[in-house]
């Protein structure tokens, strides 16, 4: 198998470490790593849920997600001083949330929202999929801590969920782009699985030319190879905090 | 071939029309209809490039999208009124402009930024897919406007782009998904392809149970046929007004 | 009686046209033509009135308005991107509102909102005047639906309202500014008058020179000949739906 | 002449006084007075054209609008704090900018701007048009101001601008309306015009019943006189400072 | 004792002016001028308290604080145009409330909300600390004119507060810095004192050299000597009106 | 000397810790910590200066504060979803940009400006005084770092400066307030000193009762202490990477 630019085989991934209690205050708070990039993710139990909720017994699960301003090469705006999100943090955060909920039986949660913060403390290329990984090892231990204060009975949580980015880059396939390939791909695409290999979200995009029916399939494949690894990682965080 | 609660077979798409110089200011202008969804499409020749680009000798497209508060079953509000665009429409307009951009080369643009705003009129269900479609003809319009104008003296779109819905409606995959399908469905899939058949975007959310990838080939087989068909009636709506 | 560079008669107004039932979600929904001008007018009925109205046992009617950012000749910003809605939106929106609530006894509305909105699909001068004239029947044909629903049982509607813009342009007054005279008026005025004739709004702008008594009152007469017109197309298009 | 709740004539108006210099910064400033309505208009010479105008050799004149927060019988919310200017604000200081820029010939003040601040310090009804009455002195001044300079060496100002409100008051005509009138006006009718009384702007809202030809004519003549009465102010204030 | 550029002694206040009932709407209306800095303080009364307080049985003071657009030399860009109130003016009206609350037992008020508007109207250095002043004694008026209704038994007010600058100028430490002496000073200091001499606020700042324990002592004996000679001036408003 | 509810003596701070090069990308970067109080401060270098400074010659120092939603108990909304930095943001934004300013010689720093982002991780008392601390480390890396490029010959930093707040609880002065305690407080007071003791900013609030000028004295003489020690953390911090 041909490697590449960075060093890595096709199929390898960066090295990945989820460490759990990264901080005090949240019912869950995780600080996941794939290479250099860092997020911390941290989830907050809050009573209630949105009006389109109200009344049906059942809970909800949101996500934000923010850049520190010198997370990146060069600085960005912060969001907050030029009093608004953008496109990119909107799409991902929607992307979190919908990644996140479709791992949970909200029915089983009550009437309590989840809210999930994505922090990204240090960016090097797969910002959103290191983000739903650990947002999901997050979300985890805040229902541990939920059924801890009785406050739900059962597990809400059907199965983990887990992300990874995958492309064409130089016209081979490869897994976790960090950044230098991110900028060079021909293709991105963000996959996210269930613990089963079952799909929850693709979304490819052809930065250069458009991509082919057998590339589609060489990149869903290396996908589900990383993220049968990740499954491991997080299973292991939660283990280690019970 | 089994059909479905709205009557068409699972491969069939809505009746389709694309109707061009729909209003007489913009140099491309174009409504396109899917069923009952309507969107109209202009494009809007501009002089200069974002700064980013400038001083590089090309060109910039780039999309809005809108949809008129009362183009859905119940008032929507106003995005002017509540002040920002929402994430719906930041992750739309995005995914526009990216499809458009995909089937250009824009070296042979010059410095000149095509707008394209794809306002929804009437909504019924796949407003992204029938923008992306008639967008990409009213862009195929101003560019014969600019050719006529002698802004510009080689065509800079390389191929055309159109785009279609595809999901999982009751266990089994569909393509054209109207409103009450879209709502339905398992599983719901924006296909973006060339003209050749090649991929530009695929987004793929599991809006219930995850999705298998053995329905992701089905998905992608019917959103095949189905781009085949929408680029014939693009050919059309293009022809009909040289 | 001298004619004008656009060849119509001083007291001639364009080609006028109202289109019932022009999209399918609304409970009324009219496309006017006022010549090129073109506004899709929409009244939506909601439940329950605004805060400061609560409790009276009377309803609401209040309007917005907007423009596709290319119905006019050269692109115009989103409004929705910039994130504020401009003044000369928001005045028009005010009159709109106005305009309608004169025509109306909204006691016998009973505890609900009817949102109006009128959005200019394309723009040639008369942008506020088509748009009253057409929200007019949109809010007639939207009472008949709350009448056939059984949610009211006596018609609130006292009398239909219009408006036309007038102006003094190369020293002669005239009726229904076309963009083209518009520009180039010295004195603009926008009436809004009963199908009795009487007044609601009269909104005089001298653009040039200031206006004496005597060309107020050439253009009042003029805007009471084309206003009578209008009614005659409303109740046309009203009585074409019943 | 039958009088008013108030006391007053019909064709009277409230003590108008015109305080000329009351603050120390500004090139022109100007406390008006109509009765308790009490409005501080200033006025700012900025170097420099708004974009539109650059190169054209021409000045600028604009104004802006805003009410203290107890400026009114009971607070108003501020509208810094709330992030917008709301409409109401926007239609009137865009109705001071317009009427002012009708007094000039803007060609002959050269490449500057002139901002005229009128804010409300009390207001009892009448604040546009006690502000219109008082911004037109405090640009006179302003202007003075930049003639001592050697800014200008001839007066732009072409002729002065007042304005009074005037409406339809227990189905009698009246002339400067105080707050509780307005609140109770059938009609409520604003007129701007030139020392020589031609028309500047007609703005006429029927806040109950529609107004007839007759009660337009009876409000034109009591805003004829009132405005008369105004000028003479202005011309003291005037030369009081020279 | 030397004597600074402006003539004043070191300890030598600027004329101190309080008029009550500068306007006629307000609960309390004061406008209170050091020298040439004038503020209009109004304090309104307003029935219920902000959400974090509901059901507590007790009240809030809160204060907004703005500038007219030509308060000061050259003119300021209104912030309800910006749409957004500086750093600097929240910072400002941040600490009014928190000057104002100490002098209250809110337990006294019952469920109602004072706000107190500081509008500046004349700007010449020390507008926070003449906001002070004078909207303490507004706060009082009010609170009377609550007595007076009944609305409550007895005086929430515990003690006055009032607020004075200092700073280091050319070595010496000053008070009451008007602007010219503000915009050089090496340390400016604001102080806000109660009646008996208790600290409330001190809030120092080294605008060029840092300051020595020393220079803060000095200053703070300065503070102390105006705040007692502000407090015989704000007895004498509070008394006027009684 | 009498202990506290924390165990801490009275003079006695938490454990401080500096780690340098925390993150990657920033041209300086340190993670400060007081107790669990955790900041991630980052200084960027950026060509250029603001407007007002432009051709001048020197440069600037700038500074930005934001709280991770999660850093606090319970979750704080995000400001950037909110739309705008809250007044407390901006307090401390401004508080910590005038104190680094205060240590700098911006002649001698070229037309560049640092922004220095301090964002907090984790809130538990004190973030301000700590991110002023840790800037004051990150700016001096960010130096070196300009120093090794060559884009500066001489050190513009003329003294370290370092801050902490101080307060009173339960009667009696404290150094290094943690939440609790700051929750308490019946004054807090934030210090800023450079090395030599000298004072930059001076902020003491009585949140209960006023206080005295021997509680001043006492709290000034605490802070002082502290202010030493931290400068040992720092001096040691920009060694360890020198």
């Amino acid at each position: 198998m041909s490697t590449r630019a960075c060093g890595r085989a096709v199929d390898e991934m960066r090295v990945v470490t989820i460490t759990s209690n990264y901080t005090r205050h949240a019912e869950g708070s995780v600080l996941v790593e794939f290479g250099h990039t860092k997020v911390l993710c941290t989830a907050s139990v809050v009573k209630g849920v949105p009006r389109f909720l109200r009344g049906k017994g059942q809970g909800w699960v949101t996500a934000e997600y923010g850049m520190l301003p010198r997370s990146t090469h060069s600085r960005m705006n912060r969001e907050a001083a030029s009093g608004k999100q953008g496109g990119r943090t909107m799409e991902i955060q929607r992307l979190i949330g919908r990644s996140l909920r479709a791992a949970m039986d909200l029915n089983k949660l009550g009437e309590y929202t989840i809210v999930v913060d994505c922090d990204v403390i240090q960016a090097d290329g797969g910002t959103r999929t290191a983000a739903i990984t650990g947002a999901c090892v997050a979300l985890a231990q805040a229902l541990a801590w939920m059924k801890a204060k009785g406050m739900i009975t059962t597990d809400p949580m059907k199965t983990l969920v887990a992300a990874i980015s995958v492309g064409m880059v130089d016209g081979q396939a490869v897994s976790d782009l960090e950044y230098t390939e991110d900028s060079a791909a021909e293709t991105d695409m963000n996959v996210v699985m269930t613990a089963e290999g079952n799909m929850i979200e693709v979304q490819g995009t052809a930065e250069g030319a458009p991509f082919t029916h057998e590339q589609l399939l060489a990149m869903l494949a290396l996908a589900r190879k990383s993220i049968d690894e990740l499954v491991v990682h997080q299973r292991k965080a939660i283990a280690s905090v019970e």
